[in-house]
């Protein structure tokens, strides 16, 4: 640490530098043990570097995000617990980390969002998060009270304008927000920002981050460090991508997207505008450009298949099943290999993020079953080489047809006897998992989803979604996405027409519309949130609108006893999107 | 309508009626034109009475919650179409209704969640809810901006305060608040409070109800019209229980719990304390001794089993059957009756609610059911007069065992052998289920689902959960209860101790601590939210305490694909506890 002269430094803070720490780390909620283990390794080496000050992420005590375990004192206390054991690490080096910490006010919610900066043991400045961000997957404003008051900290000469992750969101523009804690920092004159945050990953999010921060860079004229989390929780996946920006809205350090980083910032190249080359953040396309083919039908499905998502999509997917296992204390999978696309996708991905050898594929073929779906299915296990076992149903399924006889006698082939064979499946891959302790991977996409195409307990069954939040265009795209480099999906799976093998002949296409206008339907309503009129205003069939926003609405109960989806994009099914299930709405 | 000459007025109210028909229905969300027609019914029975004001429910005219409906501006337009439907039918007579409107400030969340005083067509005044709950199954802030400005509306010569629901639970005590409505409103002098709202039940919420407003016309010395919704959404049930209270804080006008009620009210009535023997509202117990009673660990099965619980529980319960059905479009159940407590109970509260020919019971015998499952559950079925058919799992079974016995061959019997019958069993519900089309019941209860004793995708199976806000404790006394007049549930059902049944001689016992030590401790968790040294501290075991708190927050990934709870409690599983599913807290 350099010695200041604060007057000087008012003038010309770069005369003085501090070496911050910006740390990039993957939570385990509620785990207080290792979240403070990790923590205090990184104090520890940041030490033996003369580190003025490590940064990490909003609610890195305890992860992102607790949800109602806030409601527990206990827990609470537990919070307050580990900040005592990482304070106590705190001897001649600074640390900003996140925590819920107690509203000592007489009135508010019993808690705040806070950012504390702690050094030699002691607490040295507080920090309230201001915009508390409760829309879709987000619900902070049922657990903490807004901050309604502002200071800079000053530390080591620096006066520092700390931010916590949706702080940074309204620079004055967004609507949802009346207060811009920014603009009140700002009037007291400090030198440079800190955000620290949790903000999850979505296809393009990345570039909507670098940019709010950029724009936040060059309103305020001065630079900041930006800190994310990275991991997944549950169905939310932490990308990471942390950044250092200089005061003229360069990036000077861009951390990884996707896994743990951490990097060394000494503040006075920040205002230094001339050293080296400025790094550059990932940027696909223009932001208007982006959403204006967003929201045009033609464009939906190239916009929603583009390399830039699927490449980020494949990390994220590969991200969430990893962090699922190893947070959950599992290490095998398994999963029913029906020679279809989701199946081969999910098995793909799963292998890739757990090993092949603790991937175990089955195969439950049937008389509807055609003949190149086992050899599909094969050949798709022998390319990764994870193993596989073959289960014919068709003597469960004769079973339960015979004891169902006495009700069932003189009805048709239907519904019922297409579900009992998915729920063969589904019991038989339980009973596997159960013996040998592995998690069952849903292999559903979000169009079948969306559409209530799928049994509830049979293919609807499993710990958690691999590909819910995709829709089967992007299915396709990003099989080819990974096929590219060579052929691990035989190219057939990829080719041939999607059935779900339930009765002779069956096509997917005899219940659902085409993929490539089904799934432009329902990015329009799902996400997007458009009605009937506009989407039909967007050219499609007045019928094929109707019918299909009445089958998403119809089967909200089939989705209410679905598994976590890991999240990909900005309206996932699951926690983000709360719909009534008894309601007479487009259904 | 009598006119008023306001100087006079203002100093004696009294000498002024207005006559309000305080209209308490149950509406169906997203159903417009039922809500609309229901409505207007109302309002032109109120014409021929020469009513001058009608009074709905909050958010009557869309239903309340309609949640993510809300973010659909179609929705929203709908609901604009509706108020001027209904608007179309006020020539002459004042509507106070509730609906989500637009923000109009350039600032803040999309929508008020508004009352809207209609007459003549007109809009005559609007009020914005000021306090928005966001806590347990509510999330109002994730579309509602707070209102920030009060008035009062003056109509036909009565100054009326008017607030939405939650806006009267803060009288200056409630610390999640920062804002008084009602503390704003009477600085302009009002005559009168009225109170639209959407107040759900649980055991001891009517009592609480009342209380509260109670309170509020002793503060502002003004009678109060409070006007509550009625009828199950989903999993939440509004009990209805309007209430008509003059200036002394006297009950005039109790309307009906559990269904639709109305009254005529001649406001002057509410002014001249001296008319008639008040009416009393139901009164268990006082509200300090309860609260006491309920936290001590020695009296929380006492409390939770109390006559006045169940009376009310068991309504509650027969009304979420009764509105699931109806205004899904369903009019038969069916459901596997074991001879255990928690089905025999449901299959007696669903015939209550559907009758008895809509409820059809399946009895599914395997090797390990002791003999008399069958007979007690027959006799029930006898009882009841549903009809009822046995359908035995043992060919099923056997074919699962033969079908995996390449995988499990040389394995002991266990978890996945005991998963197969109960999955058999979810399978066969379900394919019957989806033959005839009737909705399969759910008959797990409050403790299994917290301890994870149940079965995905088979005892856990079902499209509405009956008893899953019940502990068991409470299921023997609700089945009391209903006995008390005559033995409906055999006596033996009651009183042999609980078993799955799934191995040889199995009890719950061998698995589950007893149900009345088990049931304080989930209590203590669950409800009161004290962690493991507090419930330590109560007298109870402290393995058995670690035990039992790992277990509720290990089985979070169950609970998360269970089906909607009816809510009987102030902390249901569902929508209301929303607790990280990986996570490693307690577990």
């Amino acid at each position: 640490m350099i010695a200041c002269f604060s007057d000087l430094f008012n003038v010309f803070p770069q005369l003085c530098t501090m070496k911050v720490l910006l740390s990039q780390q993957n939570y385990h909620i509620g785990n207080f043990n290792l979240n403070a283990s990790k923590m205090i390794e990184v104090i520890k080496e940041a030490k033996l570097q003369s580190v003025d000050l490590v940064v990490f992420s909003e609610l890195s005590v305890c992860g992102y995000p607790p949800r109602d375990f806030l409601e527990f004192d206990d827990f609470i206390k537990l919070v307050e617990e580990t900040i005592a054991q990482i304070a106590a690490q705190t001897n001649g080096i600074g640390v900003l980390l996140g925590a819920p910490i107690k509203n000592g006010f007489e009135k508010g919610k019993p808690l705040f969002n806070a950012a504390l900066l702690i050094c030699d043991g002691k607490i040295q400045g507080t920090v309230h998060k201001t915009l508390l961000p409760n829309y879709d997957v987000f619900d902070e404003y049922r657990y903490f009270e807004p901050s309604f008051s502002w200071d800079i900290i000053s530390f080591r000469g620096k006066r520092l304008a700390i931010t916590i992750c949706e702080d940074i969101w309204n620079i004055g523009d967004n609507p949802l927000y009346r207060v811009c804690p920014m603009d009140e920092l700002i009037k007291l004159k400090p030198d440079m920002m800190i955000n620290i945050s949790a903000s999850p990953f979505d296809y393009d999010h990345d570039i909507d981050r670098v940019e709010v921060i950029r724009q936040n860079v060059l309103k305020y004229k001065m630079p900041m460090i930006y800190c994310n989390a990275v991991g997944a929780q549950t169905e939310i996946v932490f990308d990471g991508g942390s950044l250092v920006v200089n005061q003229n809205g360069t990036i000077r350090h861009a951390l990884k997207y996707f896994e743990e980083d951490r990097c060394l910032v000494e503040t006075e190249e920040l205002f230094n505008l001339d050293s080296g080359e400025p790094l550059q953040a990932p940027v696909a396309m223009d932001k208007d450009m982006r959403v204006a083919k967003a929201n045009h039908p033609d464009q939906v499905i190239a916009y929603l298949t583009n390399q830039h998502n699927m490449d980020q999509v494949k990390q994220a997917l590969i991200l969430g099943i990893r962090d699922y296992f190893q947070k959950m204390g599992f290490t095998k999978a398994i999963l029913g290999s029906s020679g279809g696309i989701d199946s081969a996708l999910v098995l793909t991905l799963a292998v890739e993020a757990l090993g092949r050898e603790n991937v175990t594929a089955i195969l439950m073929p049937s008389e509807f079953s055609t003949s190149h779906s086992v050899e599909d299915a094969k050949l798709l296990s022998e390319n990764l080489g994870n193993p596989y076992h073959i289960i014919p149903i068709g003597m469960v399924y004769e079973q339960f047809i015979q004891t169902l006889d006495p009700l069932f006698s003189g009805t048709p082939f239907g519904i019922a006897e297409e579900n009992i064979q998915s729920r063969t499946r589904g019991n038989l891959l339980m009973a596997i998992a159960n013996k040998f302790g592995y998690v069952l991977l849903n292999t559903s996409n979000k169009s079948e989803l969306a559409t209530g195409y799928g049994t509830l307990y049979g293919d609807m069954a499993g710990g958690l979604s691999i590909l819910g939040d995709l829709y089967k265009s992007q299915v396709f795209a990003l099989a080819k996405y990974i096929n590219a480099k060579r052929e691990i999906i035989p190219a057939h799976i990829i080719l041939k027409e999607p059935s779900a093998e339930l009765r002779p002949n069956q096509k997917d296409s005899d219940s659902l519309p085409a993929y490539d206008i089904l799934d432009r339907i329902l990015y329009l309503y799902v996400e997007r949130r458009k009605g009937p009129a506009d989407i039909i205003a967007c050219g499609f069939d007045e019928s094929l609108v109707k019918k299909t926003l009445r089958m998403v609405n119809a089967s909200e109960y089939k989705r209410n006893q679905f598994c976590p989806i890991i999240r990909v994009s900005t309206k996932a099914f699951g926690v983000g999107r709360r719909v009534p299930i008894v309601a007479k709405y487009l259904s």
